[in-house]
């Protein structure tokens, strides 16, 4: 294992794409050093962006978190988050009738407010749901899982609907180390239960990464070649990021322990192209 | 599809396992003609049990149910459920410490006065867990989902147990044509989830025929040729009986509809010996 | 099922995405109308693409069997494969070592001349395998199965390599009703047995359409909205159009067959846009 | 880890059911003090029985390794093979017609004699298979990969027949640290692709035990408190064993290294009663 000093990789980039949990912030909260290195990275002219499997509440909210550690360069337009990619297939295909969810009431903003009624599954009446034409899984929060889960499985034996799972995890960190059972577990549930194929966004499927890509040559004139992609995990950010054509730098201040990451990228076969201790300059 | 009458086919077997739930009753009741059948095994000598994968009652409440449908022939000692099986795993196998399990107090019954301590994960400590020995899923009921698979799964994480699922069925028929997730499938997902592998009692398991034929050969002289398997479920009673090495008898009273029955054998290569419209005479 | 006329379709659109087996061509040869059809989108302006699972030919020779049927509309600029994005794959990803690969010689194109040494792993002698600096599966012909897949779990138990699939079919069709299995099976088989990550490129994965909009719109100003994607698979055409965000089409020429189409429809929850009987006007 | 010796715990029991492969020999051969600890056995009363997933050649000839080896006592009455279990169920469940196979001639042993013509895959055409009645996997080698999994599959496409895997292992050891790719892992391959329900015969399902346990009540006066099963894989061995309610013992001669004895005890949750060094006296 190689370390490299963040410092000097950043500046070889346009771009970076940052992983959040693990990377630059953790269960008790922002990481050491992280203001300080965002600041680095506007006072060179470096983009940056935050690619988060997180459909539970809007970019602002998201960002929020951010501007209140004392880090105002991180606003809502930099947050690309995948309950972002949900929303617009919910804008391009799903033209009439009803959305069901499952979530919170602060996750469904992302699908409120385009012309669309949408309803909780913990509000929907099963026997009125000959209208609902889609049904999307944004929390695991802000509903009864014994009964809405139940509700949920009996609505797709009724109605053939496409179903979106906003946020590929499976569990997420809580303190110490336990974990929490994230909505792609539950959504990887139901859809054996009901036997169909669901669309699943976020990392490392490569539809958040082209999402970003597009996000970002708009406003900077960039190729594949002037991003470098910075995450914790390798099953998602680096596998990712690999696949998607872009550098690579895994952190070992998250999923990845700098005792086990030899052993991590040996078993797996997946390569960062770069390691560094932490993102902190 | 040649049907067989169910009347002629019983008079050739010593010994009739039966499938509950689609084979004797729906979730209106008992099917008709159930009592006349059973007195009429009872007048030729033929013995029988009901194989069940049902670790939520005791023997004991199981049998009551029929015998309230007026069919004392049904007694606890005709019911071999999975939770039985779990039991006896319990009994073999865990020699101290406490005994987690998921479940109502009821389905408790399997594995209390064992010596043993039980606690309901509703009522675990997780931070005082480290005299938990093993963990038995038992029922999808008596516990909050939201709460209890949080901290089954972190117990898993920080604990090196066995675990046991009760119940190999991932749903069970409610009223109408609405399902319910059974514990099976929550036991589908922790086991994913945990990274590990659970131990699972239940048809199409070789294990429950095992165990139901050492319990009849204890009083009546039998062999595997003189017992016939019963029920509505290709992919369980059939193909469990099929490997167990006993005749198999397919009724249509239940999830195998007239209308598919031919697709579905085409389709999933599971071959029952008979095809009977329903046990009833 | 309402059946749209493809010839009114088309015009409503500026890009047309095709599948190629099943759409237009099967077994027996060029689907009927095919030459006519491709010439009505060039005397309208509209710009097509044809994107397939394939990694066994090189574009220009995947083009040429258009050609030779009397479809000169079809260069190999017009083909997007899913060998073309495994090759994008290796020029950015891996810089040294020798490239193994599974596949014949034609299918080795799409890796070589990249400035890496390539080796067949039917060629490779697996104790000087060190430099071995990554895996790629092109073709199910071109190797001995009982000799080189065990040969390959045994490279990749010893090497911590990326192993790249070319495509993600599990079969393809061949006369008659009959299947071969296809590379994306043994893929499949060799990542459960290294339990490795495999990257893999083709339908239904967004990055085929990704690199495909990417492609057309260097030549044509378009949006999401301008596309259509065509294809006779609702697993891979029409839920990778549908979460790429483009219209879909679904044609009853190839795997879905009219008599079963709104069965599929709604076990699947799959939902085309439109459905024709044809591409043929 | 607490080590037991291994001659001390074999007189606890009446009957030692062993694993071979990890066991008793390696790929080198007979492991050190196996023939004196068979003697220990007989002079001390000790029944036992060596069960194996394999089909691959008959009890005889698996026996004949043992005696060449110096150990008399094992015969071919001491072997409890999957392909055993196998022959059961053609005997019972397959009444008429051809049976298709894929092995060698050796491994068809276990089908022929039994009144019913067999055939193996690769002799097969498969435009007269009307007459096929089941296909079984008896062994990986006998037959062309590349010819003969696609005409199994399209047998399995075309007939709607039961397939019975005879060995669940999908890799078996080879010289040094290579594996070899076994049935087991070509069965799974096939059934994903047939979408079929396979009957697979071997450790860890519990009918292999099963099988053994009848076999040996029939000559010696035991219950299950009465045996120990003896073996090398915890997710093989020891789970079956454990979960069939027999005493469990691990060594550590094979797939289990004592380096990571405690680490996969702790990360599978499968925990064997005992664990020795080796089964050496």
């Amino acid at each position: 294992m190689t370390l490299t000093s963040f410092k000097e990789l950043a500046l070889k980039y346009k771009v970076i794409f940052f992983d959040a949990y693990g990377v630059l912030r953790n269960h008790k909260g922002m990481l050491p050093g992280i203001p300080g290195m965002f600041r680095f990275l506007e006072d060179n002219d470096i983009a940056f962006y935050i690619l988060t499997n997180d459909a539970s509440r809007s970019p602002q909210l998201l960002a929020k978190v951010y501007q209140d550690a004392g880090i105002p360069e991180i606003t809502d337009k930099k947050i690309i988050s995948s309950g972002m990619l949900a929303r617009d297939y919910i804008q391009h295909k799903v033209k009439q009738g009803r959305l069901a969810y499952l979530g919170t009431e602060a996750s469904a903003h992302y699908i409120q407010g385009k012309g669309l009624t949408t309803v909780s599954i913990a509000e929907l009446d099963i026997n009125t749901s000959e209208d609902i034409s889609a049904l999307i899984l944004l929390d695991d929060e802000g509903f009864d899982w014994n009964i809405d889960l139940n509700k949920t499985l009996n609505l797709l034996r009724r109605r053939p609907i496409p179903v979106i799972v906003a946020n590929t995890d499976v569990t997420y960190p809580m303190a110490k180390k336990d974990v929490a059972i994230a909505v792609g577990a539950l959504g990887n549930m139901l859809e054996t239960l009901a036997n169909k194929t669901f669309i699943r966004f976020g990392k490392p499927d490569s539809q958040i990464f082209s999402f970003a890509y597009e996000f970002c040559t708009r406003k900077n004139k960039v190729t594949k070649n002037d991003i470098l992609m910075v995450g914790d995990s390798l099953g998602t950010d680096i596998i990712g990021g690999n696949k998607f054509g872009i550098d690579t730098c895994l952190v070992l201040t998250g999923n990845t322990l700098p005792e086990n990451c030899d052993l991590m990228i040996r078993s797996t076969g997946i390569i960062p192209d770069y390691i560094c201790e932490s993102v902190a300059l």
